[in-house]
């Protein structure tokens, strides 16, 4: 029913972050709860009290809800496979977790990164788009994909690990153990030390340098882009190389899968334009088909809280009639 | 009804191989036709009779006939788009020519490669799995993607170009311009080059000196199978390094889609097990899910048929009622 209320959350390693929203997407709520990192009941129990809190009365006109979480999730049995941010959740019934927090209400789980690709399909910058492929760029590098309006979850829920794919095979070591994957280029951890590395080359800036003198081990990808945005060149050229690597692997998907468009999204994206220029330079030059080389390269447009409308939705849609 | 019959056939280059077989599957006959470059409506026609010969009498049980073709095909269209090895075909509509030639009868097209796809997939290697991945080795290098048992086309019908995903930015040059597609590293041509590369290095078999100075411009992939069949450590060599570049492509396929097969058919794969034990190798240590790490890479089973068998299928269920 249009006028039934929806909540969807994205569990991270510090926060759950949820969003509740009605029959017609728009949002009525938003906040967010601690991740207890031993304890999946608890914070789930706490994120139903905080959802009780922010609809207080009205919380019963809740009919569904939806669970994103970091990890390999099954979205049949509602079970989390392995999560290396979420240690201590491995294993967990998140579906039986979420059955016991908010009693009989249609319930949905997915992977953070497929539940954001859904936010951004529904209400987002893949609306109107049935065949969708995203990559978020974060400390590591996430990825899912979107096929004739679902999610691909592949064997054992295994799909979507984009950041793995091998770009070179002797190339940056990435902290997967393996070298040259997309998330050795795009990913915080690998920008940051190529940051540093930059500092040491003869043609760095004199900006740069102080930057990454000043900074040391808090250095920020977003230190990184203001450089960039001011023009300093050694900032500019760090994005243009990352940009690459991910128009490599962009250029490579589309080659494949041929979607409709390709979101872009995760902290590191918002260096924007810098990453995503030389990004669509690879695409055009590499990909195979004319019709797809001016495939749309797009930020994602929902922000932190994509993974939580996504997950809303899903929840929303699982307990629609078909 | 079981008792149908369906025909599928193939376009090749030089000619149409075709296959024609019953409601179980069972082939009741194979041959084919010569393909004329310049004229697909004489070619079909041509199909078309063959048909008639070796069903006498029989032919109007042909309930439906399926056409694979290399190239962009769409198959809601019938139309076949770009099509390098066929340039004279450019443009056609291969449904409307099944129709005028066949009359009222069920018709499906395909690229070739998705077509061999969807064969392997209901009578061959892929049998009982919903998402699969192939990759055709052959002059080129072409693939196709089936996700819960329906081939993925994508956005201007240009999915499955898994030939040209870059596996090194400043590899090898490649027929399509660019550098370092697997194609360049897999394909018949990029084969070649570099088992000819391999006689000038110091630490060359003289046996394989011997074949490259040999056969010169005759050198098949087939002749280089044979030394390495022989146990010749220069044609191992060759095939280890083209098996591990093809291992990066399918592990990273693997990350992404993660099929429950990859199946690996064309020509350059009669070189089995040569390919086959380093692919796997690679697949092993780079990819990224656990579960994941022992997705069966398997050689093609229906071999040259394996399209018209499949046009045959697709054609058998687009006329069936869902």
């Amino acid at each position: 029913m249009a006028d039934d209320w929806v909540a969807g959350a994205d569990v991270g390693g510090t926060n759950v972050k949820f969003a509740v929203s009605d029959g017609a997407g728009r949002v009525l709520a938003r906040g967010d709860v601690p991740t207890d990192p031993a304890a999946p009941l608890d914070t789930i129990q706490r994120l139903a009290a905080a959802l009780r809190a922010v609809l207080p009365g009205d919380h019963k006109r809740l009919t569904a809800v939806g669970l994103a979480c970091a990890g390999i999730v099954a979205p049949a049995t509602g079970r989390l496979g392995r999560s290396p941010n979420l240690p201590g959740w491995q294993g967990s019934d998140l579906g039986g977790a979420l059955r016991a927090a908010f009693g009989d209400i249609v319930t949905a789980v997915a992977n953070d990164v497929n539940a954001a690709l859904y936010g951004e399909y529904r209400h987002g910058a893949g609306r109107g788009c049935r065949d969708l492929v995203m990559i978020a760029l974060g400390t590591g590098v996430g990825g899912g994909v979107l096929i004739d309006g679902k999610l691909v979850t592949g064997f054992a829920d295994g799909a979507g690990e984009i950041g793995h794919m091998t770009l070179e095979l002797e190339g940056p070591l990435c902290p997967c153990g393996n070298r040259g994957c997309l998330e050795s280029y795009c990913g915080s951890v690998g920008l940051l030390a190529r940051a540093r590395q930059l500092a040491a080359a003869p043609e760095a800036s004199a900006a740069w340098r102080d930057l990454i003198r000043s900074q040391g081990e808090a250095l920020t990808t977003r230190a990184c882009h203001e450089l960039a945005a001011a023009g300093d060149p050694t900032a500019l050229a760090l994005f243009a190389a990352a940009g690459r690597r991910l128009g490599q692997a962009v250029a490579s998907l589309i080659n494949v899968l041929a979607p409709e468009r390709v979101i872009i999204g995760g902290g590191v994206a918002q260096a924007g334009e810098f990453f995503l220029v030389p990004c669509r330079d690879m695409v055009a030059s590499h990909v195979m088909n004319d019709e797809a080389r001016d495939t749309p390269v797009v930020p994602a447009e929902l922000g932190p809280y994509a993974a939580a409308t996504g997950a809303a939705a899903l929840a929303r849609e699982a307990g629609a009639v078909p």
